[in-house]
């Protein structure tokens, strides 16, 4: 068992060798050191990968006597990696490596010059292989289990579409209603908001949030994410626009809610594969309860407004937390998924987890997506893209092969309403805490109940222990209707 | 040998990986990953040492077949690493490893209590172990010369004692003269530089003198140094006092001599042992050369001195370029190493080479140093430390088993007059170049005699091959009497 602990802890070094190596990439390197930073982050990831498949961690993991109870959480959950890893072969691991490698290219090239064609045998080389892929890891049902259970452990295509065929039903008549109703304003957003303040806000709201900078840091990036290089290290990047609060400071709560998760995992779990969010979906649960169950609550901005209207006295000087939390969740139908609001976002993803079920399946010819694409929009949101970099090509991920990932985003938020309102069960005066920027009895559910146990619980185990239920869209389309029907007065 | 090549390139990656690590360690890194930070670093480093000592490692250089003059070069100094490192017992490097743990924390606690009794247990034990160490290395004459030789391959204690010898016979009665000269004032240097403008100039200079910022960046950490992650990712980090002109500006010409050695590096060696600094002897010729022969000099303030007096018009705007070249050379004996001056440096390295041969040998008692450190500085240098923190134990080195390393700072030296007037001799109007703030002659000769050749050639070899001769004192010797002979008009 010492042998094995020791033997993963290595594997989890390297992994996150090869995270703060990211990092730097994103953060701080200078722009000539690209080829030979993706060489050394390629040798850590092998050499982890090779240590995990060897025989040696097979005998180990056959072996290995429990001593606790996260030993055995530890073998279990390592012999399912174990088992993953092993059952591709590495012949298929360096095509896909390659072709996303010339794919990545294709489709930076497709969508800066409009042309879909360019990108399409490339799509179409990712899809076979995936679909190999799918067929090494094995599944149930269908393929597309396999690619799912990547992301988010146990989840299959049949439950995703249950609960996605539920959401769609209410969903698409609230878009509609909402854009019948009188508009908002959000021209309050787009006026000047300094950066450094926009900085210095972020920080003071998310340390106040329970961000830990004795344990972390933000830095600027491009595209902001979260990393973690241990419980004691998670760092997050931000970006700001000087005329547009919103990507900015969500952002920035976004971000930190991954953080706090990783932050909370059990120390105990240090250095191990246990050490990590459970999937991507609770990991977005958390981001997204930070970023809009709170961050675009009114409670908050009771707390929050009159601080940030003396930050910007310019732009928010004459402005009341009434107008500038309408102007904050506005609801606008549009064409890219980065900037939907919190009720069109969920319909982004269900026409990519369609489209991607399709693809696995055969059942559409890839030269056809731009189409079902376009015409999904435009009878979901009513909006029709009119070249496909704003529609089929925006994205990155499946040129990298990451198919099966898109659904995560939806799962997050319909699990961030059923942990949400647990948490308010079990705190009533959840709200009156939120509108005294008092943020820890909420923080304190979420440890115990979510942070502290990493990879130790599955993320359906999570939700069924925390809230009694499983996954559902019910909590979050009445967290929805409630919310918008208030502000847009039906 | 394609076997061989990956095989030591992945070594390199771990490295490198590893110094990546480190570098956030001092610049980035928040306070509480320092545990975990140092497993992943210690983990990395396991690794590469454990792939090169393998006995497959061993085979493919027993049997590598050479296709070029690079394949020969690294097949040879690569076994030349393998031997030494397969010399030395597991055991002992992990005894090693713990006792310098120990060893720094009672150095540290030692130093701020001024206590050398404290420290003095745990300095018998590294220098038990690296005796010990030393024998497994092996060595022709003295034990010394493998500590030596792990710093500056080659060489040996009875070249740097001949050396040091002649150095120390003229150097005494230079410092003796000029502190008997009248004082030359330095209260210029110690004015109001604000940090941000500093940081501008210095930035502004190196990159004049060939820094590339395309392949390196400058950051802030507490102790400046220079790190490389390949030939195209060559980073430095600085410090700056607000009321003190020297450490900021000479820190950042030192570290960028360093960084343009690296960055200098023929890039067919990218990825390999090869692409790194020859020894550490040559590679403060580098740096001193930059900071003191080209940063020191009459020539470079004619051209910099009316670009810092803008920068800085509240604490240079009545001065001239005579006042200021006489004040950032002022020669004061002083206690502490790393604030000496040009010509007082080399004496505390010589002081700190004779102590570490005398404990080597066995023929000092730990607890006589203080005494003898401060009989030494006493008749050398005519200043006696009144407290050990001041004496021996101002340096972190013997803590960390570092012994046989001072030597090299005073090589460096050496080596650095010995290639500038070669340079000269090849530039005639080298001079008037560095005047007009042209260095780009001079970083070519570097590029083409020095810094290409990466651990192609030995220290030795470069500098016989560029010079013409051997390691001698007699070039620095005549540097510094002809610069301070006229400054101190004698």
């Amino acid at each position: 068992m010492q042998t094995l602990r020791e033997r993963l802890s290595r594997i989890t070094d390297l992994g996150h060798a090869a995270a703060i190596l990211e990092w730097d990439q994103e953060t701080y390197m200078p722009a000539g050191a690209a080829e030979g930073r993706a060489r050394q982050i390629a040798t850590l990831r092998s050499l982890a990968h090779d240590i995990l498949i060897s025989e040696e961690t097979g005998t180990l993991l056959e072996q290995a006597a429990p001593e606790s109870a996260i030993d055995a959480d530890l073998v279990r959950v390592t012999k399912k990696d174990y088992d993953k890893a092993t059952r591709v072969p590495s012949s298929l691991i360096a095509e896909l490596a390659e072709a996303s490698g010339l794919s990545k290219g294709a489709w930076q090239e497709a969508r800066e010059n409009d042309e879909f064609s360019k990108f399409a045998p490339h799509l179409s080389k990712i899809v076979d292989l995936t679909i190999q892929h799918a067929e090494a890891l094995g599944y149930e049902e269908s393929p597309y289990d396999a690619l799912l259970d990547q992301y988010e452990e146990g989840m299959t295509a049949a439950e995703v579409t249950r609960v996605f065929s539920e959401l769609k039903a209410d969903l698409i008549p609230l878009v509609s209603r909402i854009a019948e109703s009188p508009a908002t304003c959000d021209g309050i957003v787009h006026r000047e908001f300094p950066r450094d303040t926009q900085w210095k806000l972020g920080m003071q709201v998310i340390e106040k949030m329970g961000y830990n900078t004795h344990y972390g840091r933000q830095d600027f990036s491009t595209h902001p994410f979260s990393t973690a290089f241990s419980i004691t290290d998670v760092r997050i990047t931000t970006r700001m626009e000087d005329r547009f609060f919103n990507p900015g400071f969500f952002g920035t709560l976004h971000e930190a809610g991954h953080a706090m998760y990783e932050q909370g995992i059990d120390m105990a779990l240090e250095g191990s594969p246990l050490a990590d969010g459970t999937s991507l979906g609770m990991h977005e649960s958390q981001s997204r309860m930070w970023e809009n169950l709170i961050g675009r609550s009114r409670p908050f901005w009771d707390y929050c407004f009159p601080h940030a209207r003396k930050a910007f006295p310019d732009a928010l000087g004459s402005e009341t937390t009434d107008t500038f939390y309408k102007a904050i969740n506005t609801v606008f139908p549009s064409l890219i998924r980065v900037e939907a609001d919190e009720v069109t976002y969920n319909l982004h993803i269900m026409l990519r987890f369609e489209l991607e079920q399709d693809m696995i399946a055969g059942k559409i010819r890839i030269q056809d997506l731009p189409e079902e694409w376009n015409d999904r929009m435009e009878s979901w949101l009513g909006v029709r893209p009119s070249k496909d970099s704003d529609g089929v090509l925006q994205d990155i991920h499946w040129s990298l092969g990451a198919i099966g990932y898109f659904p995560t985003y939806a799962l997050g938020n319909l699990m961030s309403t059923q942990l949400f309102n647990a948490a308010k069960k079990a705190i009533p005066d959840l709200d009156a805490k939120t509108s005294q920027g008092d943020f820890s009895a909420l923080l304190d559910w979420l440890r115990t109940n979510v942070h502290q146990h990493g990879r130790r619980k599955t993320a359906g185990q999570i939700l069924l222990d925390a809230t009694g239920s499983e996954l559902s869209s019910e909590s979050w389309m009445h967290y929805a209707q409630s919310k918008f029907g208030e502000l847009y007065g039906f």
